[in-house]
């Protein structure tokens, strides 16, 4: 296929606050493992606000962003059928696919990848920072792409249940924000701090019990959980989270406070559980969305005074990790997907041990995640492939002349989820 | 029983390096939960040395020490056949059995308690410390005793497989370093990061896998352990890590750094390990006793700079949590057991976002691992039960006469795990 050799993209330009869209050239394949895929949708994602606002000190012009869905245009000679390399990781991609990608690349063959981790790939790069070009634009370099893309044509990879009609718009938050909601959930729920807690028995959790058994538990004793920062990731880990307790039918039920400075992302989140409320039967669940004030008075009632089995952080700055440790129960956990640039850290060795805290910090796997989060995608397809509405996750589709103006309003918190359609005439 | 007005005991003069052997009252029954125990042996531990060394700022003269074996001599009203209240735990204590105790009180009673994370009892207090005297006395006081006191003339709380004897000096290991040298290894086995590695497939451990599961964990991809600190709480930490990997007859096997700047503790701990290779087949395991500069190197070599699964932290300094966070591996976990007091954080929320680390802190919940310490015990009385030579745990057992002599040569790493006989002449 030839192209044009010119594209439109978003560029950040040092050192904050300064978006450009501009025209640079089209890339091409430099590696026998890269694609070329033309971008259908980009997303605006609030790790991208770390770069505008100058927090991460970055002083090289490049391309923002680092969601996308699209279609591979071109194929490094790896894919060739005459390559006898990587015959599972590259045989899988040809030209046309429908593919997303995570926002990190990953190689799939080194022994960090291999065991899950993904997004820490011994070669893994972060599509929109300087070592790689974002995918606000209309076409992508994907580097090891037999072992990053995930391609949506195979019938083979897509749940079972899938309805005819997913939106390409709730595809694309395969690409980061809703795995990253789940991984925020399933570091919470699978430690070994908290299984005890859902299983009601003592920790640890195959141990033998402490010499009173009897009473263990009391009713009051009901797993309880904060979530802090209400976004699009915030809303992702919610909705992963109501999901995963849902299917668990703890006997105690169990307790969650969504927790957001900004009403109108509380108002979201209340309209978006509105929905869960009416497509499914629930029950012993409480679930509030409040403010960090009245979440401080709520834990402190539920619980009496001893805080959440574990919080989930999903904001990534220093006020936020210590509220996790301020609502955290003493031998709780906090899980922490938010990308954190800020020093000091916040919290001292001698917190942490007065408090027996267990901490889950970074990036999420996305490549590891898709199958759980696909499933995810298509139960919850009334709120992820929602568009503008109350109670879609998905704000506004815009094209790349409104750029400058939608980071300003994503920036003041005053816009939910925003994607981008390079393609809209602008 | 009648006692005497007044005892011996090691108290800690502030601001620091003052300790001294006065004589002071012995403690009375002053609630009616309270058990006042005639002590056998007590323990010098590691954490007592940062009282010593002023770094946690104590202003108050105190009794020193939090580890005691000895034998109940009065018992508060509580324990009263008349009473009514608390059958259980207030039923198992009688004047004359033979206790243990945990380094900190535990209720028994308080939700955290029944959640088996007795260390965090709403009532806590930590033995040795400005609120309640210590072990390092002839007499002490134990509040809350029968949610805290394990009763050793129980014979339904030993194991099946305990021999006629065991010394009691061994027992006094009970109260703090061998619960806590399990609780390391614990929860490191035990986190949801490590899981999947010890059963050599990828993350997560209920997941469905990253497409290519063909060659996935390739033969070099064992399981990698380092233990940073081998005072005694490391030495059982060490043995309980080796106990535990070697029930699970790893397919890949395992291979473990115990890492100590002193020669004479390395020196030590190979000829502990000596012994445990003398009693058991071991196979597929690799076990080196290092530097922390040939420990560097050594995890570089065996993981490619991958890093360890897991660490296992139980110095308590800042510098301890820094070569911690260097040797782990992306996406894998620190189980810091150390007493944190140095500020600030000596890592930023950067450098473990970067590496997606996961920590957990504090104090172990000695009343709940009661039973799996004793197992370990037992088990390996060669290395716990011995006094004085080459492999055995315990160094020397002195009379208080030695105890400012002790303090600093414990203070300065020339000797192993001291107990004092308080009843030794003086």
């Amino acid at each position: 296929m030839s192209l044009a050799s010119s594209q439109v993209a978003i560029r950040f330009h040092p050192p904050s606050y300064d978006i450009r869209v501009e025209s640079v050239p089209i890339p091409e394949i430099i590696h026998p493992d890269d694609a070329i895929v033309k971008i259908h949708f980009s997303g605006l994602c609030g790790s991208d606000l770390h770069v505008y606002r100058g927090h991460e000190a970055i002083d090289k012009i490049h391309t923002c962003g680092h969601e996308f869905i699209g279609q591979i245009v071109k194929l490094g000679s790896s894919f060739s059928v005459h390559s006898q390399r990587l015959p599972t990781l590259y045989a899988n991609l040809k030209i046309g696919d429908k593919v997303v990608c995570p926002f990190t690349t990953s190689c799939g063959e080194c022994r960090v990848c291999r065991s899950g981790f993904t997004c820490r790939c011994i070669q893994s790069k972060l599509f929109g920072s300087p070592a790689l070009e974002g995918a606000q634009a209309q076409y992508i370099r994907v580097p090891n792409a037999g072992g990053t893309l995930f391609n949506l044509s195979d019938p083979d990879t897509w749940p079972v249940s899938t309805p005819k009609q997913v939106s390409d718009s709730s595809l694309l938050l395969l690409a980061d924000i809703l795995p990253t909601g789940i991984f925020a959930v399933i570091q919470a729920l699978s430690h070994p701090k908290v299984l005890p807690v859902l299983a009601a028995t003592p920790w640890p959790l195959h141990g033998q019990a402490f010499s009173d058994t009897s009473g263990l538990f009391p009713k009051e004793n009901v797993p309880t959980f904060a979530i802090i920062g209400l976004g699009p990731v915030g809303v992702c880990t919610t909705i992963s989270l109501l999901d995963q307790l849902g299917k668990r039918q703890l006997p105690s039920g169990f307790r969650i406070v969504a927790v957001d400075p900004i009403e109108s992302r509380r108002n979201k989140m209340r309209s978006i559980y509105s929905k869960v409320c009416d497509s499914e039967v629930r029950s012993r669940e409480i679930f509030e969305v409040q403010s960090i004030k009245e979440a401080k008075e709520t834990v402190q009632t539920w619980t009496s005074g001893v805080g959440c089995s574990a919080v989930l952080e999903v904001v990534g700055n220093n006020s936020a990790l210590a509220l996790a440790y301020e609502l955290v129960q003493p031998f709780g956990t906090i899980s922490s997907v938010g990308v954190h640039g800020e020093r000091p850290f916040p919290l001292t060795g001698g917190q942490l041990y007065d408090k027996n805290v267990s901490f889950d910090f970074g990036r999420c796997p996305v490549r590891s995640l898709f199958p759980m989060a696909f499933d995810l995608l298509i139960k919850r397809q009334d709120i992820f492939g929602g568009i503008g509405d109350e109670s879609g996750l998905i704000d506004r589709i815009v094209g790349f002349d409104e750029a400058v103006e939608m980071y300003a309003a994503f920036d003041k918190g005053v816009v939910g989820k925003i994607v981008f359609d390079p393609w809209k005439k602008i």
